[in-house]
């Protein structure tokens, strides 16, 4: 972790701390994603996790823009979250035998780590409202609702395709 | 993992799997809260904690009632995300030395392990509705609304009071 032992010590070092944690899980998922449009089936899917990964370098980069606007120096600490949503994610995909089914999965991992995103990046705007920054609020406020955009196509992508094919 | 290698052939096989998904990660949940419980401050959050942790002990015993259904014999598999999520939460708790900031780092703990919940739920609603279950559907829904009811208070007693407790 970035900090020693209970050196949190405000609600200005647990927004760091959180910024930290977020910026982590960003670039871990700029990563893996490729893979996740590698393995996908559907033209529809491989095209929208193809997107989302633009999408987040672009959520990488506004995270750096807030450390700099709070005056911080942008870097990660471990996350233990992330890196288990998305080993899961790995191994679950490692057992589906069905390219259909694979594709359901797929969704399903996508969706965790987006839940993941959307109830830290809400966390961290309250507190930063909270802190006075509604300027590090806004520039998060666009993460968030990105994300919530995403995760509403992968629902709407899995209730009326991929679902349909893995049952078939 | 309850599974050999590529041994999700189905629909049906993913579900059954992310039915041993939530229901470890559910049991996790109800061995965790206690110590939440212990941590909190504010007297409405323990509360909150205390009556969650009451409801998830409903929600093993609905999730084993979905099993009976669909007759399969209630078990586990390992599920790195939520084991990943609970020992983000212990690892920030531990390294925060106010209480009042404690509060609000339990709060964004517990609401990442109520959106992991959302998500997988929501997954497990629409892969039964697919695969004909609309009872097993209906069942799952209660966890589902349950989980979201304590988010939404969640995020309602921190913007009232924890956080505004935690800035001072």
């Amino acid at each position: 972790m970035g900090f020693f032992s209970k050196d949190i010590k405000s609600l200005d070092d647990l927004f760091v701390h959180t910024l930290r944690d977020i910026y982590y899980a960003e670039k871990q998922i700029v990563k893996s994603l490729p893979d996740m449009v590698e393995k996908a089936t559907n033209p529809m899917l491989r095209e929208g996790f193809q997107k989302h990964l633009e999408e987040s370098k672009g959520h990488v980069a506004r995270v750096e823009q807030v450390f700099e606007m709070h005056g911080e120096t942008a870097k990660t600490v471990n996350c233990p979250a992330i890196d288990g949503i998305l080993a899961e994610a790995n191994e679950v995909a490692g057992e589906v035998d069905d390219k259909q089914v694979l594709d359901a999965a797929l969704i399903a991992a996508a969706q965790a780590v987006e839940h993941y995103e959307i109830t830290r990046y809400g966390t961290l705007i309250e507190w930063a409202k909270q802190l006075g920054r509604d300027d590090c609020a806004e520039v998060l406020k666009q993460n968030l609702d990105e994300e919530k955009a995403t995760d509403k196509k992968l629902t709407e992508l899995a209730e009326s395709k991929v679902n349909l094919q893995a049952a078939e």
